[in-house]
């Protein structure tokens, strides 16, 4: 384990890292490092794509990433979901994150019943049940309520929920890439309740969408007038198809599948309704044979995703100072601290939290570790919030939840680093 | 002009807002509305894109906005720049822009030999000059310093630099457009000079890139060591090649052709160079005939981006109340307000600012404005930053400068409603 205390002194951290930067550099570059120490820059002068024209502006007006970067996408497998690519989902390389923005192109998507590609000008919005005047709303008309801009995460409550029994995916994308974050354009649903006036037995809110699928969830009132959102605009330009373009609802830190993409109609109402896809799924099975309902929070949670088994320390050398990076996020608040454990829970350190730290929304942390060549780690990371609460472990979730569960699932999870720097994904059990 | 004061009661605003969306609908929806009164969803359940699968999520594993936004990229002209289209710009869409992120696909680019493919794997980063230990780093060796996530626009400094004889271009994209907003993520080069060494003799920095442009600017020591990055990551992914991947430098609130592109080199010196961008280019003739230099922030600076030519207020209805929305932004700080005037600048009220507001960021802010059908409006915004800066009138600015500098124009911008609802872009003087 690092002795952290020595690389807080900033001096004494980037005396290590001066030595690994030379010492780890190729044969080219230790020729190109003596002639930096001449001040000659001639070794800088032979690349390839510096002796010609590059692209023209024009051939790139909506732009794609670099074709190095292929590599870089969501994922899919017949594993996770249904089965079929239609009701399935795409996780996003979170290993591969940076800051608590994820793109539009990375960002995860679950569908169950493909992607609906729908026309703007045909959209509409009905807005009826227990309120005072029903309405059917226009894309332009949605728009025209005062908008407001927010970061949240987004995460599928299935998130991790395959790994009940012991890791099923040896991957920080597939084991816990069911979720993303950005920055959200819309209206508060309280914004246009105070225009269409909600009437007092409302307890209910029906979101449906209009895909093939007709995804359709219950939502208390209390939350609808607390957060929720009607978004139109994520990070800055309107919604992709796979996020519900025109329109979706946003559930601030609650299951991502009540955030109903392709958005067609909210109905208020006194009971909640007991839709498909809040009854066959999204409960969870409890050892006693029944099942959780009404449960929607997604709560504090965390993981390490660098290193991980997509990005492992095996070409680091003895004495390399390298950042532990990981995630950390509660759907019931701000995160206010993270633990991180190189023995797989039995001592923590504090994690330094990086950057803004937002309610219900990514919050990344990282630990600055001095790499001993052939050292094996467990590495546990562990999230508390600003509602009070801190991550499971899995023996005390398994405990309350047993091992027929799916959703929820939010104990801590640990990354083996093996003697050659490789790492997997492991579940630490006590019982 | 909008009797702000009746609008701030929510319950009164809302009341007349619910008034407009049903009085504005079609046909149709007044039919829908009917149906919703009634309870019915039946209309809600005919939508083409409704009756069949959607797309499969492995068709779309990099996804791309909707077909329907088709119109919303970004744009450029041979009237911008040098007349072809490598050494050029693509300038942002900011009427469509929501939030304070620009998606990468929508960042506006500008490079002098055209956009470059960088091989990361042949990438190299030499640093050398007045340090004490001159270094060529991999970019898995840069990666390696300790990173950090911040929030920040890049300015072209010719943004509205065609503007100083009047308006140029009726579009806000093309006259306020070469700016773009994102979170950033790479390291300090304070960071990286704790370990090389800066030599107490060093006064300037030149950044070099390694495009067929070779594009070199010059940057005081203070300014790098206040702020500057190197950064690899936009929006939460690598930089895209049109924003220099894998890295480029990112001088925060300064001129965006500082943030040099496929950054090759830093070298510390005591003298400034004279680059050809720093000679030819980046400098503004003042009327004495002499011209400035060495003169670097994006001044406290602002627009309406809506209602704008490309959103114009035809399709509004007397007493529709309408979102007038704007950016403000300061390469000297944060914005502490925005005041906005409906009769050119002779009288003015403050605007909200939206969501976030932080330092050296673009920051939204917003006016709601109940329309009378036939109103003419000259829209002018302008901001204030905790630096103790307000934006000059155009008078103001050309009584400094003259009509004969390109970069750094910063006078209020304004924007005239016409009788129709149309929106030109006008410039008005009292000399």
């Amino acid at each position: 384990m690092a002795d952290n205390k020595n690389l807080i002194n900033r001096r004494g951290f980037f005396r290590k890292a001066a030595a690994v930067s030379v010492t780890a550099l190729s044969g080219k570059s230790l020729l190109a490092n003596e002639l930096a120490e001449k001040g000659d820059p001639a070794i800088m002068h032979h690349t390839k794509w510096g002796q010609k024209w590059g692209d023209p502006v024009s051939v790139n007006l909506y732009g794609m990433p670099s074709a190095y970067e292929h590599n870089v996408t969501r994922r899919n497998t017949k594993l996770l979901a249904s089965g079929n690519f239609r009701a399935s989902i795409a996780v996003t390389p979170i290993h591969e994150s940076q800051g608590i923005i994820t793109p539009n192109g990375l960002f995860f998507s679950r569908s169950h019943g493909g992607t609906a590609h729908v026309d703007p000008n045909e959209y509409r919005l009905m807005i009826h049940g227990l309120v005072e005047k029903p309405i059917v709303l226009t894309l332009a008309e949605l728009k025209r309520y005062p908008s407001v801009t927010r970061t949240h995460f987004i995460e599928c409550p299935a998130n991790g929920g395959q790994e009940w029994r012991g890791p099923q995916f040896n991957s920080v994308q597939f084991a816990k890439g069911f979720m993303s974050s950005a920055e959200w354009t819309g209206v508060y649903i309280k914004t246009i309740l105070e225009d269409l006036g909600l009437k007092p037995t409302a307890q209910w809110m029906l979101a449906e969408g209009s895909d093939n699928s007709k995804m359709g969830r219950t939502i208390p009132v209390d939350k609808v007038l607390d957060d929720a959102m009607i978004v139109w605009g994520q990070n800055g330009e309107a919604l992709r198809p796979e996020q519900g373009y025109p329109a979706r609802l946003l559930v601030p830190g609650w299951e991502g599948n009540l955030c109903v993409k392709w958005l067609r109609r909210l109905e208020f109402s006194q009971e909640p309704w007991y839709c498909k896809e809040e009854t066959s799924k999204y409960t969870d099975l409890k050892p006693t044979g029944k099942a959780i309902q009404h449960f929607y929070a997604n709560e504090v949670n965390s993981t390490v995703t660098s290193p991980s088994p997509e990005i492992p320390w095996t070409d680091l050398k003895d004495g390399d100072v390298v950042e532990i990076e990981g995630l950390a996020w509660s759907g019931m608040g701000t995160i206010t601290a993270v633990d991180l454990s190189f023995d797989g829970g039995k001592n923590y350190v504090k994690a330094n939290l990086k950057g803004l730290v937002l309610s219900k929304s990514w919050t990344r942390w990282s630990y600055m570790h001095a790499y001993k060549k052939g050292e094996k780690l467990l590495l546990t990371s562990r999230a508390i919030d600003d509602a009070g609460y801190i991550q499971p472990t899995i023996d005390q979730e398994i405990g309350v939840m047993g091992v027929e569960a799916v959703y929820h699932r939010n104990a801590v999870e640990t990354w083996e680093v093996t003697e050659e720097g490789k790492v997997n994904h492991v579940q630490i059990r006590s019982i």
